[in-house]
């Protein structure tokens, strides 16, 4: 166990922007929000997660809700914290630890959030090893683990509790629409997992990851290097395409934002154009018309010049743009996972497709 | 406490359909399941509120959703008793008894369904006095009793605690939400009462009222009086109408049934026409084009000739009707009551408007 420092926040929340697919929420907020705290003495533990005893459990915490919601109701630690306490209430026990269900967007940080009021430490792992928009892409739904219960917080003083579900997209679908009700954004608390299950079932060592990418972004822009090409470089990735926002269509329903970017080719790609579509996250690419790549690889647009990730909540006309393609963890390229988060589990009727090369 | 006797039950059935005021779901499902568990020898104590102690806690049960989707998934004794068991296992706590949250149309047989399987008596009471579609139009929300912890449960293994509600409006918007999401239909154990807050701010008596109502219709019929008539002059109510349904309009919005009928008179109303808008139950009436009569006053359209009660979900073209208007527990003609189930309360911009003299 280690403290995480003061100077890793920010890495953390540039790796996290990027593994979030263009989901999961700006973390700058949260960023802040922990900066915060950290200026008051709550600084924030990092736990190997094999350092957690087998019968030990875990809280999964997690925003949920359409992000773009949350660029306008800003969310505080208290918050964050709430349905955790809520579900130790429920159990009757205290839990070892936090944990996040997404290491992409604002969730990589919700637990940071979490363990700076109620002072457990984080487990360096998360269950998506990205951001995915529902609670059946899980790697611990994808092992058949229960997903309740599941508390839900406002901002007032609702709290729900989803104590059973017929299975995991019950669940999601239940929790989905009290989100919906709540304004489309509200604190969770997934899941108890215990030690054994994390160790077994989690997405590890995911919170190094994310702030090891952040390092590589942050390095390479002091070196005026260029980030993107570091970043595809050193983590076995691939750029998509270089170009210009020509279009952005987005809508917020049943508590996701969805739509569709269409980004006109630059460089190496002039006269082609790019196509992604979203559901919180980028689920699929079309290059002139063709599915290139899809879910559950990590899509993400960044910035060509600084190497910081777009949302799908924050891409506008005009931006010049890299569109680059991460490996998804392993489990996700598995049958059972595909079946989950592949385009199919997104409603699309083509199957997993991806520009990487398996094995590098 | 004595034993509800198994000719009482159609007599329960068929008064508590009346106090539906055309909602609250036609109760003979229920009394079917009812029949069938007397048959197994599960009969039903009926306990005198008096008789509760004041710690006691009482558990209000109630099916929740549109009236019309029970038409077609029927229920069993099992289901109803879902959320009462997960009640008393997220309190750590036994029922002492169990009581309706409305005496009018199915919900009024709920609690002796759930008793039959559970073994606990039933108070001879509820929070409505008939029934209405909303959960903060029960007499313990006016009187501003907490209406949380609120278990929601479905046929399938889905079961959502609202543990804590901003107000009664929130826990009744979450809660139909989720309702909405399980199908429209849902089995529900609201807040606990303790035996002091039933005695105290419950609709007392109403299961006996329920049946006396039942038996002045069976016992007009039987001796070829005109039950509407007998029915009106044993419960101080007025006939507002006497006509032949014209027109129906329905739709399964939101988790409930809303829409309107329109009535040509007949006999001494002929050349009138009643109009009747409906939220599950009847909400107002306007007898050409004016409003004369409006919630909570108890609205009810009946088959002229049985006194039989139609339900909204079950008017059709062409029935020969008797509208008539029974008076409401006096708690919702205060201010507070109106203000919670007035016409205002339903998105009218009229007041209550009532044909029954008050006193009377």
């Amino acid at each position: 166990m280690r403290t995480i420092e003061r100077a890793e926040l920010e890495l953390l929340a540039t790796g996290a922007w990027i593994l979030g697919a263009g989901g999961g929420g700006n973390p700058y907020l949260s960023y802040l929000n922990l900066c915060n705290q950290y200026e008051n003495g709550n600084t924030v533990s990092l736990l190997d997660p094999a350092d957690l005893a087998d019968d030990d459990i875990v809280a999964i915490v997690s925003g949920m809700g359409a992000p773009l919601v949350g660029r306008e109701r800003l969310s505080d630690p208290r918050f964050a914290a709430k349905p955790l306490l809520a579900m130790e209430r429920y159990l009757g026990r205290k839990f070892r630890a936090v944990m996040s269900v997404e290491i992409g967007g604002t969730n990589a940080l919700q637990p940071l959030v979490v363990a700076s009021v109620t002072g457990v430490p984080v487990v360096d792992a998360d269950a998506m090893g990205r951001a995915f928009p529902m609670g059946q892409m899980t790697s611990f739904a994808i092992a058949g683990l229960p997903t309740t219960p599941l508390v839900v917080s406002d901002i007032r003083d609702n709290e729900v509790i989803v104590s059973r579900g017929e299975d995991a997209s019950w669940m999601e679908r239940i929790a989905r629409k009290v989100v919906t009700e709540l304004g489309s954004i509200a604190a969770t608390c997934k899941a108890p997992r215990t030690g054994l299950e994390v160790k077994r079932h989690g997405i590890l060592y995911s919170t190094s990851k994310a702030i090891r990418i952040g390092r590589i972004v942050h390095e390479a822009r002091r070196r005026h290097d260029d980030p993107v090409a570091a970043l595809v470089e050193a983590e076995k990735g691939m750029i998509l395409f270089k170009g210009k926002i020509a279009d952005i269509q987005r809508r917020t329903t049943e508590g996701f934002l969805r739509g569709k970017a269409r980004i006109d080719g630059l460089d190496g790609d002039r006269g082609s154009v790019l196509e992604l579509a979203f559901q919180n996250e980028f689920a699929a690419a079309w290059r002139d018309d063709e599915v290139v790549d899809t879910t559950p690889d990590i899509i993400c647009v960044m910035d060509s010049v600084s190497g910081e990730a777009i949302g799908t909540e924050m891409i506008r006309y005009g931006q010049r743009v890299s569109v680059i393609v991460l490996p998804a963890p392993d489990l996700f390229l598995t049958p059972k996972g595909l079946a989950a988060t592949g385009p199919r589990a997104f409603g699309y009727d083509f199957d997993y497709k991806t520009v990487l090369k398996a094995g590098t």
